[in-house]
């Protein structure tokens, strides 16, 4: 098989591209880009030389519907809604990173993204892929809304107790935290290394696009989650994200029933892995990997449970889940391709 | 003026170290040791060479109240409830920075430290000293104890809407963030570079012993606030924290409004920068100075307010905060020799 | 085919782990300890957690014999020399990455390491195992000693060179600069984090027993070349060796045919990667990968020529190539198991 | 007295400024800008907020004359070379730290530097203020040219052996490495935290500007010394200097006899400390100082001594040495203002 992604220059799209040419049901793994046809794609990246042959391509629809048979776009947003209308989606499986399908009330996207929101008949055509809660959906989507890093890891974290209505409904407070990475390539004052060293910063407090995509998804596990306080943090790290959530349990629980619900509703979900008592995940425990791990605890003190949910963010936040997406889509093992340990050290 | 420090090749003391021996009204800054008389001090910092030309002098309790008039215990848990009952404290002024005179209830310290309290005499003379909130009794303290790195900074943030009892008692989240020179100079495999670098980790999870200590004053300032969520991470950087701080407001307020409050409150404080609505402090841009910078913002969606906090840990944390209480106790300016604008980048 | 490794709870054993547990040949891999038998090896490494289900096994050389057909020494210096006198070697090949076989003249060891040499018989038996200089010699080993990281990125960076008589024999400037994880998990006062961070220092100047190795090494290839300097610093980051070579050419050449000679000397070397003129490598651009990438410059101003060469410490500059060598010395491709990507940013 | 900076958005400027604000005998210390004038210096650098409570002044030579006796030009290259002319250096003396002023040869200049040259009439009355080379010319200085961080570090590494004849002189090779704030705050891709943590790189090989300014200064000291082999590489840090040089010295000497050496040479250098034989300056051991601190080491086995110098870039390796020439200029003692103790960990 033939796929293709748009935006491969980018830090998401080539974690997607180190992913894809090591696939084992990928033949091969086009290049696409609106501006710099025939670079070399190692020019941008040479830690692929020899690795990754292709010069970059030039981004028609046409010849993308006669080469490939997914595409991934992984572009920033704002490219997809412009993209999609011009390829012929019967013809072409459409994984979209860039987060123009995820909203599927419009006027939320315009409000946080202050952008043009793409075609209501597309975004409605877009099943968002979060394997753990909606892999059916996921095995016939074809257009697939990848989900955004922080929706991911905050959303996995929230899920079990969310869908049990467990917590108090309007007490969410997720504090998260992500390594620069996720701010991409560009350059930018805001990612200068002498910025960014030694320092932390809170930024766009109560103003993040990520927080309709999490109430959403909330929502659907539990029509009385409306709304909840997600604010995020930069981490001098170029990889990984915490997310750390607050909850105010409804009852009084143990540690252990919360533990029971948590590793029950993950049983099946390869990619989660849900740590002992007394055990917290860090950032690097799944560097280079599609795994989200969690650890938790119950205080009787306050009557709260703090849950930990830590990704790569350009894995499990992007690219990795990508590709497990593309593995449902096409009746592949979920794992094909990610079985990769974490980097540690 | 001679003062002396015990613990001065501790992070704490060595940061003492740099400031008393700039200090425009100490003549001599003695370096007392356990168990390494006759080191010289630049041998454990180089980076002092030719600054500090002390050598380690044998702690002594006759030796001490012969030679300084006030000394500092930048000591871990444990070692001033050990050393006080020996020094003659009529004759020589104590500044605790150990944390051991801290909490006036002491089978919370032995709750909360898993140690044996000091002398219950000791404890309650000690003043408590975060200046912005009780210079006046500081000023006739002998005994001195020097808050913790977390909790002067939760605590600040927190004073002006506790003490106006603006906030839902039990809805306090300090969600906090700190360097590793917090966990001090001896060797560990938790602090070992490998192990941080590239990582973020939650750490002592709903059981950290500044929990007991920001309740203590909370309540001082506000009697229905009993508990609070505090949770602690470790981020890859040397110096600074960052409270992210989550209240419930028991009534609608702007966000002006809200900063009014914190800037009133704090009209008087030299070492506290209020920021403008719409900026927040990073934690660089108070290192290595005495300030505790604030921003923080009121959520119309969820009628909470998110108070950022930052300092840095050695210095308004521990060090520079022990020199604040110093000027206090003695009459001088409380800003003399802290006048150090802060790093940047 | 089943293989052990002793010392897996350190960052080369850990890194060994990593790679023989996901290698398509080797069914089992069997983690020996002489002090934690029994311990999970997750406890030690939670990021393996549902990956290496392994807990340690006592070492014992008869079980070792039984259980496995290779067996990787993953231990700091000494370790060798004490266990393989106990392991019957006609049974099981050993893949030694201690470094106490790499001097083949014994009193060179006692010099450099400050030791006890290995038993003189068990040394001459030892093949060095850099493959892009001896691969021949490694098919037929049945002990191996496996290049110490610094040596590895600079007797590759040299050998095009030395081997053709090209420079002074005696103006080799080797300039190395490592990460922190070469020095191992052991906690210790210079590994702490808050040391490291934002600094960079020089160690063992002048005295790193790695400078005989590569004179060794060297001496092999160009019997003219007998002392070389060779300086190590310490780099605030986790992986990578970056050596920056110094030699004055012989004759004046261009830098083209300066790279003409590394590109026909590396021509099936499929590890090594040599640049283009005017391109130099970084380190993180073989992070996680076996890859050695190399850059090069002649100045005509100087007649000095430049030599960078990059690896992975932990990869090419330990694990990575003993898995390389493991390939060899049992007639699978050089690359199994190895065609990992490097991972970036 | 009334000081100006040009420049002061720019690292090397705001360093300035932190120095010049808190000058015993600095009364006002002026922002000019070419661009943005009336911004609060502070909407720039909100560490400074209630320190620095200039708006930046419009950048205009008849203004400056009336305004300040001294102007400090943190300018990048090119920048003095078009506003000197337009500034009557009869009422305000320069002090230039853009580099455009410190090659004699001005078409050296123009070769590294690839721009016009300054008026060579400029150009020669700068002096270049390296006080512990030529404190006498300083004094009488009107316009000083404030050497390059680069070549600070390695000039004063190799004068007292350059001075003294005792090396070889075509031997000399600098292996220089930096943090990375040498390269301002200007957005770039190279300087993108993503690309520079954990990460390793050499850059402009054989091609750094400072090569003319380090041979041109040797040369003054040594007429047989004409090139240098110099490379930098840029480490992920944010301060700090390290030049790691190598020489070949003509006659066999003790490590002993060369630290006498450089003791006798820097017996009056206040800001140079040489340390013991055996230690080497790490570059954490002078951050946020003006100290250039050194170590060094004889090797008999190679005939080659190594010798380590380290520096805060933005302090000795601009601003501060800025400052420090300003002393000299104007009688007052070579400390003032520079007393300041390096911030370690």
């Amino acid at each position: 098989m033939n796929v293709g992604i748009v935006g491969a220059t980018g830090y998401g799209g080539n974690e997607l591209n180190r992913l894809l040419t090591k696939h084992p049901k990928i033949e091969k793994c086009i290049l696409y880009t609106s501006s710099e046809e025939g670079k070399a794609y190692r020019d941008s990246y040479p830690h692929l030389t020899e690795i990754s042959h292709e010069s970059l391509a030039s981004l028609d629809g046409k010849r993308i519907e006669e080469e490939v048979e997914t595409l991934f776009l992984a572009s920033p947003p704002g490219a997809a809604a412009e993209l999609l209308p011009k390829i012929n989606r019967n013809k072409v499986k459409i994984i979209d990173l860039s987060g123009d399908l995820r909203l599927k009330d419009s006027s939320l996207y315009e409000q946080w993204y202050k952008r043009q929101p793409a075609d209501q008949e597309i975004v409605d055509q877009a099943v968002y892929g979060l394997a753990e809660l909606n892999k059916q959906e996921i095995k016939y989507a074809t257009i697939l809304s990848n989900p955004g890093c922080f929706p991911t890891a905050s959303i996995l974290g929230l899920a079990p107790v969310a869908a049990q209505s467990l917590i108090e409904e309007s007490s969410v407070i997720i504090d998260a935290k992500t390594g620069v990475s996720g701010a991409g390539r560009k350059p930018g004052a805001a990612v200068n290394y002498s910025e960014i060293n030694e320092n932390l910063k809170i930024y766009k407090v109560n103003g993040h696009q990520h927080i309709p995509e999490i109430e959403q998804a909330l929502n659907l596990l539990n029509k009385n989650i409306s709304t909840v306080t997600f604010q995020t943090h930069l981490v001098p790290m170029t990889r990984g994200i915490m997310a750390t959530i607050y909850v105010d349990l409804k009852e009084e629980m143990s540690s252990e029933q919360l533990l029971d619900c948590y590793q029950s509703f993950y049983r099946d979900s390869y990619f989660v892995r849900v740590r002992p008592l007394g055990e917290f995940p860090s950032t690097k425990e799944v560097y280079g990997s599609n795994y989200c791990d969690m650890g938790l605890a119950y205080d009787e003190r306050t009557g709260r449970a703090t849950i930990v949910s830590v990704i790569d963010n350009l894995m499990k936040g992007a690219a990795g889940q990508a590709v497990q997406n593309f593995n449902i889509m096409n009746g592949y093992e979920e794992t094909l391709g990610l079985e990769l340990a974490p980097l540690f050290p």
